[in-house]
């Protein structure tokens, strides 16, 4: 059996211990977590973060669930020198230096850190991959959504005169349908994707003014050709809008020869976000634990990752019932 | 520059060529074949197949292009004591044994065997698996077309009075949008596909006797509940049918937990098969050269290699731009 830890205990540290429950070859040790451990709404044992070095020779991966903004720089570098770990890292523009500074970690204490799991990055990085690999001539575009965009929900939620909010990124249909269908398209950001916002007043604040400190927000909205504010009551947001859906498609248009195209497509559409993130990366903790019997110590992304190091099943299962 | 041979110069030969030659990190060295060298219509090198022990030491990866029904089980064998290969073997039943013959003979001598590459074997496998491994409660389709399938389209040229003929798998459409729409679907060989033949008849052939012994063939169309026969002229069997497209969709409907449903979909849409094919194919001829590199002697699989190994572009470069 692999043991398992998990560090935080938000949405994605729920749905890494729905997986890690789920899976027939792992055991789930334990939750920490910042919070008073029995305040925790959770069957599984729960620990106090600062317990943690307790558990350094118990524990064969921790999957780090904490957000990318200020937990997983801090968390996962102290971590790696005492544990095998896996995280979702998302800050796109800082992986590569985040990289090869858990490498480095991972390397002189002998452990595996897989970082940036999860879908994007995640599989769609791996589908970027193999798509722009297989089919050099092309292009390679990644839609995202219907789904709920935590950073804008977040962004929208500090506007003055928002009580409350969700924010749903969408892609434009028309422009992915004519991706797939191998058509040409402009891809830009200000069409792409468009925004729907989804938002509760404070008592007393201008509708109009909130919509339009909203849509013209720099970076999160001003960049986009539609930006949809809906005000509702609270009640319909606690009706119609708790669940944590998203989703996209990665496309690629490429040619293997100047007679022939090619259309790659990859898509995801998940109810449940973190419940799906959390399933991926509870995969990637079974190749960390894997990798370290195997001594391949150091940082290792998706790319690094050969596919059955994921599974439960043997090579030849593998090649029996898949290939 | 990675040295690169090919054996077998049919249509996924050429496809490879044309990869290889677009490859800035690979160099063909030769075509090998069992016809006359100088009658094939390339620029590359050619020289006879009994030749090809005077490039052992020349070539890095062979490229195996036979068909898997004679020419693979015979050729990759021999050629695995002398050279590192990649295969598209694609009978999926004796892959087992086969990988287990590759794997010994590339071990005894420091060898390495891709086998069963190309897009199914190969992508959609690796789909499979991934879709399987990050869901486990699910259910995985796989459909196949609208394309061309040799196979089919020779059990056709078989038939008395049938002078040509082409055959088309097409997958249910309506099935292959309601598995992706996660609604529940009634996955029957019978019904997820059709098979649409054009043929050309041979003078004084009876066309309702033909079309009967087509469409009762056992194994090839028996099982399938739609099967139709068009007969037309060769003019426009020619004009109209020479291209060799294919595709398909790997679909996994699977619950990431009770409430939550995720629907996990690749899709590929092909001009060209072999090209395509050859171009996975050339791929793995990377990742084969640097595992040899590393003496990671044996078989291998899709399921085997690490991503990163198919790219020629750097760890650092993947994950700056990729990730």
């Amino acid at each position: 059996m692999i043991k398992v830890g998990i560090v935080g205990y938000g949405n994605l540290g729920k749905g890494v211990e729905i997986a890690v429950n789920a899976a027939e070859d792992m055991e789930l040790l334990g939750i920490f977590t910042r919070r008073q451990p029995e305040q925790l709404d959770t069957k599984s044992p729960a620990y106090q973060i600062e317990d943690i070095l307790d558990f350094k020779d118990k524990i064969d991966v921790l999957i780090l669930c904490g957000g990318s903004q200020s937990d997983i720089p801090v968390q996962a570098p102290r971590l790696a020198e005492n544990f095998n770990t896996v995280d979702a890292y998302d800050n796109h523009d800082k992986i590569p230096e985040y990289f090869d500074q858990m490498d480095q970690l991972a390397k002189e204490n002998s452990h595996v850190s897989v970082i940036a799991t999860g879908w994007d990055p995640g599989l769609f990085s791996l589908n970027r991959l193999l798509a722009e690999t297989i089919l050099p001539q092309g292009q390679t575009y990644t839609f995202w959504g219907r789904g709920v965009s935590q950073g804008h929900s977040d962004a929208v939620r500090r506007v003055d005169g928002v009580k409350a909010a969700i924010q749903y990124t969408v892609p434009n249909q028309a422009m992915l349908e004519a991706a797939k269908a191998g058509d040409p398209i402009d891809y830009q950001q200000a069409t792409a994707h468009s925004r729907e916002v989804y938002a509760v007043l404070e008592e007393g604040a201008d509708p109009d003014q909130v919509a339009e400190a909203i849509k013209t927000m720099p970076d999160y909205f001003a960049p986009y050709d539609q930006v949809d504010v809906h005000f509702i009551s609270q009640e319909e947001l606690d009706q119609n809008h708790q669940g944590i859906p998203h989703g996209g498609e990665v496309v690629r248009q490429g040619q293997t020869s100047p007679d022939h195209h090619a259309v790659y497509n990859f898509a995801l559409q998940l109810g449940s976000n973190p419940e799906f993130t959390g399933a991926v990366n509870t995969c990637y903790a079974r190749a960390a634990y894997r990798l370290a019997k195997e001594e391949q110590f150091g940082a290792k992304t998706v790319f690094d990752i050969a596919p059955a190091y994921l599974s439960a099943k043997t090579g030849a299962q593998l090649r029996h019932d898949l290939l």
